[in-house]
């Protein structure tokens, strides 16, 4: 398969509703915000959001199976962070994203993410895992 | 239409992850624990989750309409507050619940919403406003 | 009191976690984007962000009282949506925004607050509501 | 060190605003849930809720610094879950918790947690890392 080299990064501001009493992010945000940049990584590799190309390759998403984070530096409501997303690794049905937040220069929290392509059986019915296009991994080689 | 009289009460915890820096519950978060207490107040009235009773009705959902909030006072994480709800009026098609978030005897915050019943038209397949049967006014009548 | 005129616009992406299993934004989750709203407002008139024109005014916050939205036209992941927000009546302590959400150039949510402007009392320590300096109330008259 | 022993369990009802557009749980709030149910485990084991155990013991926090979340069968809103807790580990002044969220026998999601025993230096005002005390490792020994 050819190697993904995509990166897409995109700024967030983190907003008084993200943090909790201790006036930092509460960590459960960062990982809604890293489930956009995985959207908005895909948006930039296929060219359209997630809820045509959804429809486009007739699946019904891309499910979370296995996320880490870890975390190296609180954020406070008023930060400009950045988040650096890109796939590492495409197997047949499943894939691997790594996300990097950035404040200024510093690793501030990083995560990956084990993703399964999901689609509903033609015959059956039922949800299921299901090879990921061809087009699509290349969309991520360049 | 019988008058709707029930009245559903829950026990409701005040979690660190819904509060902010001041401390004190972010008030959209208010706003999703009155959701999940209509959600509530209907299963009791109709003996059924709502997964179910959408289903049973043939129906999309209760989408909200217009809803209004006032904070008298507020709560910390840590705090056991009630809520209490009830429909104070059915229409054809829509109707309104009213919430009282209550402090031991206190009222801290009260809340009204109008919902709409609606499903899928059987022809045209487009969302729409339909009659909420019969059986399920009748369901809060008691 | 000089009437306030500036307008505050910002655009919003939204994302498949502000979605609910009807496909469209979980209304609580307007509340949240309307509160970041009102945070850009302020910033854009007062020229720092909230973290640092609480301190400057060495006031606690703006926190909520009283808020309405009108839910007009739903929106489903994917929309990019417009939030025009505005202060609409300064009194001594409390003051009135309000938002309109546009999709395209339709009002797809429109929401007021009436919020207070806290400060902890010098002497009793005790959190009140405080009067707003008439630098901030002319900082929205542009 | 004394073992910890102390297993504490809740029931969780999934909510419509806990779920996404696929119909099931949006995975961040899963994290929301398992902050919970540490929070809940303390309080358990500490006889007080964290609110009061921050403030006896003189701390600001537990804050995470490492997690991890492995989904193995999704749950959509209706579903009643329930979620087991422990401590798994205490060392100087970090520690770790795993959580297992079982429908009905099946493990549905199973996660770790790595915190940190938090407070404001004395002298220097800065937070840092501090010894967790003997009676708080004693209190989950039973």
């Amino acid at each position: 398969m050819p190697e993904p080299t995509l990166i897409h990064t995109r700024a967030v501001t983190i907003e008084w509703g993200d943090c909790d009493p201790a006036g930092i992010v509460f960590y459960p945000r960062y990982f809604a915000m890293f489930d956009a940049s995985t959207a908005a990584l895909f948006q930039a590799a296929l060219g359209m959001p997630k809820i045509r190309w959804t429809k486009h390759y007739n699946m019904l998403g891309i499910p979370m199976v296995d996320t880490r984070a870890k975390f190296h530096i609180p954020s406070a409501y008023g930060d400009e962070v950045t988040i650096e997303s890109r796939v590492t690794e495409f197997r047949r049905s499943s894939f691997d994203v790594a996300h990097r937040l950035l404040k200024g220069a510093a690793l501030a929290v990083e995560a990956t993410e084990t993703r399964v392509w999901t689609a509903r059986d033609a015959e059956s019915g039922r949800i299921r895992a299901s090879a990921i296009p061809a087009e699509v991994v290349a969309a991520f080689a360049r």
